[in-house]
């Protein structure tokens, strides 16, 4: 039974699905020509950033692809395909940025004008916007992993457990670390890009010149506009693409050396990774149409919150029960073995149950450390009361506090996950966790069209409850960011955790023992590679924000009556500004990134290579909440003042002294929460499917010795490898039977 | 040969010399009634502190000491005398504490009386008093260390590589958890103090109240410059003898395991550590003969830090000469075995080498990112000009950058000496870059002196020259006290290391491989435990700071007359508000540091306990050279703006805007570098001694395997244990031969 052509379709589905809520989106009223006006040059600073980058990542690719070929071509248990998966990923990933981005910048100015009519009309068309964007994702990585599997494996003519299947595999490494860098790439600079704009906008229009957000005298808000879609949107479309084919592909390697007697040839295992997440896709459709509110919905956040909350909640519960049934219709009933673990598919499901429990346990603890209202942001509210100084102290406390909770339910997801169903647990808990990435995207992209919508609204001079209404559906959409980033670090988390487990496989290492000198060596170094990588991209928000703050003063200073609404600011030399320095600063943290495992890899072998990938692992995951957090929950420290919030009994407002110091506060939390937070998450990822790309080179290289038979493994009947297998893969087949 | 009575004969000597130069101080002038009356107002401040401090530590010291006794009477390899170390061992650190405080507080006054007459006469006393304290810490506990090693080895009749010998090495790592237990509170606590009073004083007195730093009219001024006594001083002083104790403890437990046939009966591995501490002292006195100036000196920062580096230079020269010889002298010339690794006594000194290279490379990165006038310092400067908000995100990008070169320095540095000499190599080094704390803790003890001396002349109100000569010295010792931290972070770091190999080995465990999913989730835990005890410090800082803020707005406000000069401020108020939260505020980190790897031994063994404390390690070096390095970088670009600084082609000075916002970055820095920043080496210390004394009970519960015997030791024959040798005591001692 060819169930494997189900997944493709899956993908093509999602994709007609986009096709559709796409032009119906187009076909939505955009409002007055003011509007259409603003919304251009917001469109078109988007496209021009987009294009400036794809234009020197294509110089990446392309060296990257014949590098990789010719390691391809010159390696037994890889082949020069890789090369072609690594483009193909690259584009699709590049592409899924590009629908994100193209649908944003429609979205925007049609749910400003929506929100003329109500509340309900605004939110249908900026969530609608967010769900094309989410499906387009998905269905764009499932039909590429599903579409090359089927390509590559019979043109390997691979079987289950075979020299063969070990190269299709590997192959498919290819596409997502295609996927991946071009996510570094446009995470890194859409992040950079985004908050040298935010922060330039800021310090010059609200805190110097005392214009409010948005205002059209301000020459840096286009570009601040422009950054919601190239950071929040494409941005992070590419990112999520990139992190949902690593984790189903981090599934498919472990199970590709998984010992399965099934219905499927032997190749289950491999194939339940990706019909979860097919059946995710039809689960999250389902789960849009839920979120819908009444045309008569008093105007607050909680009514919107509710409704993403049924379509979030459902589309989870309902892909957490069909995949009770897929599990026992794919998997045997016999137990299956994966490197001395023997599991059964019941286990399996219960690492499935596993990694959602981690990932909403997690975005539970998230939304604790960062909603307005609670302890933490209630803590930094109280010491914005002595200035900026305690705000920022407090800030910093909040967010390395909150790594203690999330790191608990990680290490007992891994505990228990590992527990269940081996390595194999870690990984189905993490593509688990992801099959419902569409609604997760879908819910994480309508933030910034609300955002956007605002500013236009804000720009074209729109009456007061246009803004309201695109506030609520801000505010909200911040409370989603947080939460989808707990979600994606989490993912990331148990994704690298099966790359890394992957890559031990393929190294052909016998374990990562740190009590070995050079592996706790490249332990300290590969824990410093977030350090250095948070500390470039912050430092290149800094310095792009203050080459905007002073091409906003030279604007202010220079262009005869700007203040007064009669002089037209330049907008576009901000947008270049942003622009340049964007492309310019991802460039290092990027090489960092590939670079590092590659020099370590080669120059001290797969076991130090090893211990480099976990001290990354950790000290990523650790940074990446801390940054997270501590961004999220200052932002909502300074939102908390529009209200008035009370401190000693003395209530205070927007302009008071600790507002003033809260926004200092959110000022330093936005290359945290926008830029180097978010990135930590394929930095982790990315450097462990590097690792696992060169670990059948290392293996050569480093003569790795085999690992032994391990004392709990079923000897069973071995299908014979169906070409020619060199030594070096019989070995590694021995080993698992 | 009894060279082992030459230890305590080396800690009698320092103690001597702590006593003549100490009567020397006192016999100083202590200037006029008014400045008695403030140097009292402080000495008593520091006194009540430490009284009050010491209380809470009786009763913590009296329970450890008897569940210390009841476990090492109940188990084979130690023995209820574990308890009796541990409480010499934190007696002795509460000593070594107590002693730098009184000096400190009366070197302070006596430094500013000097200070009226000649900077060279200043920097004597104020050195004079660092010294005191210096030797005072190495001498007690080279004293401590060797004398007790004396009598537990003729009381338990210990033979080198024989039972008695473990349990000898294991009673004596109780003396080192009590010491570094103590460390820890006292850092912790006499951290948070020091910046809950600077950070109250600094946001009401210079901020809000626009009078300067140290004015008498300022309530907090006295617990401000108490805190630089209990925290710079005495806090400072229990973390070194704590760091010192740790490190030649690590080395002592690997020589008991060394295989060598040398002159000493087997045991010259063991002794050699504790004779180059000693050495250490006498070259650091004869180092202190170098710090002097001449008396015609020009008021500059120069001259001071020529002296200090001559001494220090001075010192570290001669001990690196010195132990080749020593090495030479008491090492065989055979080759020595430890777990499989050969070494001769060249590779031995090879490895202090590294140790004292890695140390010093360290420190000069240090001084790189912290220093005046080098590229991050200015850095933050430049971006200082666009407000608080870019000052804080270039100090943190500046702290997290500067993790990158200390970790390959490093990483390098261990791989480097456990080429050289395996474990024993790695444990070596870090003792050789100890060799000379009492110079180093000279060095860095009269930085708060000077610091101190200049409050009280501000107090006493003498004329502007005097401050002006103390600030002087102030100024070195903040250079010295950066790079004096990265001397400590590096040592912590390899002393760590050196705790975690003994750890493995008496635990019995034959590795620890992070390809296990506990062990992965145990690195995951532990690399948290330095977030959230930096956060727990962070936090008590800013919640004291607040309540000492309000308390000082509350003098103003209540107190007629106070601003006049006519009103007297309650300065008690103030001390007793730092004094309780800081002992309120030090329990909860100080219970997590030394029950999270209890927890984790008991229920999950000791290869996770292994994993947990890699984790812990690595995320410990780098949050504590992030948190350092940002702190002093923040601080060093708030003090450039007193001479002027020019930010695009325009010069500012104190005052300025762009001031203004360096000294927000200040405050938030001051937690950073001296509360959180320094804890980080005694936590990452404090963890791996807690876990290397229950590793014999964790053995017996856990029932580990004995590691089989690898391949390369030579069988050699075995001197037969001297009594009754338990099994797994037999098992262990067979797996040597």
């Amino acid at each position: 039974m060819n169930i494997v052509y189900l997944v493709p379709c899956f993908g093509l589905l999602a994709l007609l699905y986009t096709a559709v809520k796409s032009s119906w989106v187009t076909r939505q009223d955009a409002g007055n020509d003011k509007m259409k006006e603003i919304a251009q040059h917001i469109a078109e600073g988007a496209m021009a950033f987009l294009k400036a980058e794809y234009k020197v990542l294509i110089y990446f690719v392309i060296i990257a692809a014949l590098l990789l070929g010719y390691m391809g071509a010159t390696h037994e248990n890889s082949h020069w395909s890789i090369a072609l998966a690594f483009v193909i990923g690259a584009v699709f990933s590049a592409t899924a940025g590009f629908i994100g981005m193209k649908i944003a910048t429609k979205a925007n100015v049609r749910t400003a004008h929506a929100a003329r009519t109500s509340l309900a009309k605004a939110l249908q068309v900026s969530f609608t916007g967010g769900s094309v964007m989410g499906m387009g994702v998905a269905g764009l990585a499932v039909l590429g992993l599903g579409s090359l599997f089927i390509i590559l494996k019979s043109y390997f003519g691979a079987e289950a457990n075979t020299a063969e299947m070990i190269k299709t595999i590997e192959v498919l490494t290819g596409f997502s670390l295609g996927a991946e860098s071009i996510a570094l790439f446009a995470r890194v600079g859409g992040g950079i890009y985004t908050k040298a704009a935010d922060v330039g906008a800021d310090l010059v229009g609200k805190v110097e010149a005392g214009i409010p957000e948005d205002d059209p005298r301000n020459p840096a808000t286009i570009a601040d506009n422009v950054g919601d879609n190239v950071g929040d949107v494409a941005g992070m479309g590419a990112d999520l693409f990139g992190s949902y084919v690593a984790t189903v592909l981090a599934t498919m390697v472990l199970g590709s050396e998984t010992v399965s007697h099934d219905a499927f040839g032997g190749i289950a295992p491999i194939l339940l990774p990706m019909i979860i997440a097919g059946a995710g896709i039809i689960f999250s459709m389902i789960g849009t149409l839920f979120v819908r509110i009444g045309e008569g919905s008093g105007l607050n956040t909680g009514v919107v919150q509710k409704a993403l909350n049924m379509g979030n909640w459902g589309s989870i519960i309902l892909t957490a029960v069909v995949s009770y049934f897929l599990v026992n219709w794919i998997l045997p009933e016999s137990a299956m073995t994966l490197r001395g673990h023997e599991f059964t598919r019941g286990q399996v499901f219960g690492a499935i149950m596993v990694g959602l429990a981690v990932g909403t346990l997690i975005s539970i603890i998230t939304e604790y450390y960062t909603a307005m209202g609670k302890r933490p942001v209630k803590s930094i509210i109280r010491q914005s009361a002595t200035g900026a100084a305690t705000n920022i102290i407090g800030g910093l406390s909040v967010g390395m506090e909150s790594t203690t909770l999330p790191i608990l339910v990680l290490a007992a997801g891994i505990a228990g996950s590992f527990h269940l169903a081996g390595l194999y647990g870690v990984a189905i808990a993490a593509a688990g966790m992801m099959a419902t990435t569409a609604m997760q995207l879908a819910i994480d992209a309508f933030g910034p069209i609300a955002d956007n919508a605002g500013g236009i609204a804000e720009m074209s001079e729109l009456p007061k409850e246009v803004r309201e209404k695109t506030d609520i559906l801000d505010a909200v959409g911040n409370t989603t960011a947080a939460t989808g980033k707990g979600f994606a670090i989490a993912s990331a988390a148990l994704t690298a955790l099966a790359l890394f487990a992957a890559f031990v496989g393929v190294a052909g290492i016998q374990g990562i023992d740190i009590y070995k000198a050079n592996v706790l060596a490249g332990l300290f170094v590969g824990g410093m590679i977030p350090f250095i990588f948070s500390s470039l991209a912050i430092a290149a928000v800094g310095r792009a924000a203050m080459a905007m703050v002073e091409e906003v003063r030279r604007q202010f200073r220079e262009i005869p009556g700007i203040m007064e609404g009669t002089g037209k600011p330049e907008y576009d030399k901000c947008v270049a500004i942003s622009t340049q320095a964007s492309i310019r600063e991802m460039m290092l943290p990027g090489a960092i990134a590939l670079i590092s495992p590659l020099l370590v890899g080669f120059i001290a072998g797969p076991e130090v290579l090893g211990g480099f990938l976990a001290g990354a692992t950790v000290s990523g995951v650790l940074m990446g909440i801390f940054q997270n957090n501590a961004g999220g929950a200052w932002d909502n420290a300074k939102k908390s003042f529009e209200k008035g919030v009370e401190i000693n009994g003395e209530t205070y407002y927007k302009k008071s002294e600790p507002h003033k110091a809260s926004v200092t506060g959110d000022t330093v939390g936005d290359p945290f929460k926008d830029t180097s937070g978010p990135s930590m998450n394929i930095l982790i990822k990315l450097m462990s499917i590097v690792s696992l790309v060169i670990a059948p080179t290392l293996a050569e290289m480093f003569h790795t010795k085999q690992p032994p038979v391990p004392p709990t493994v079923k000897t069973e009947t071995v299908k014979p490898a169906t070409k020619t297998v060199s030594s070096k893969v019989t070995a590694y087949l021995v080993e698992k039977k």
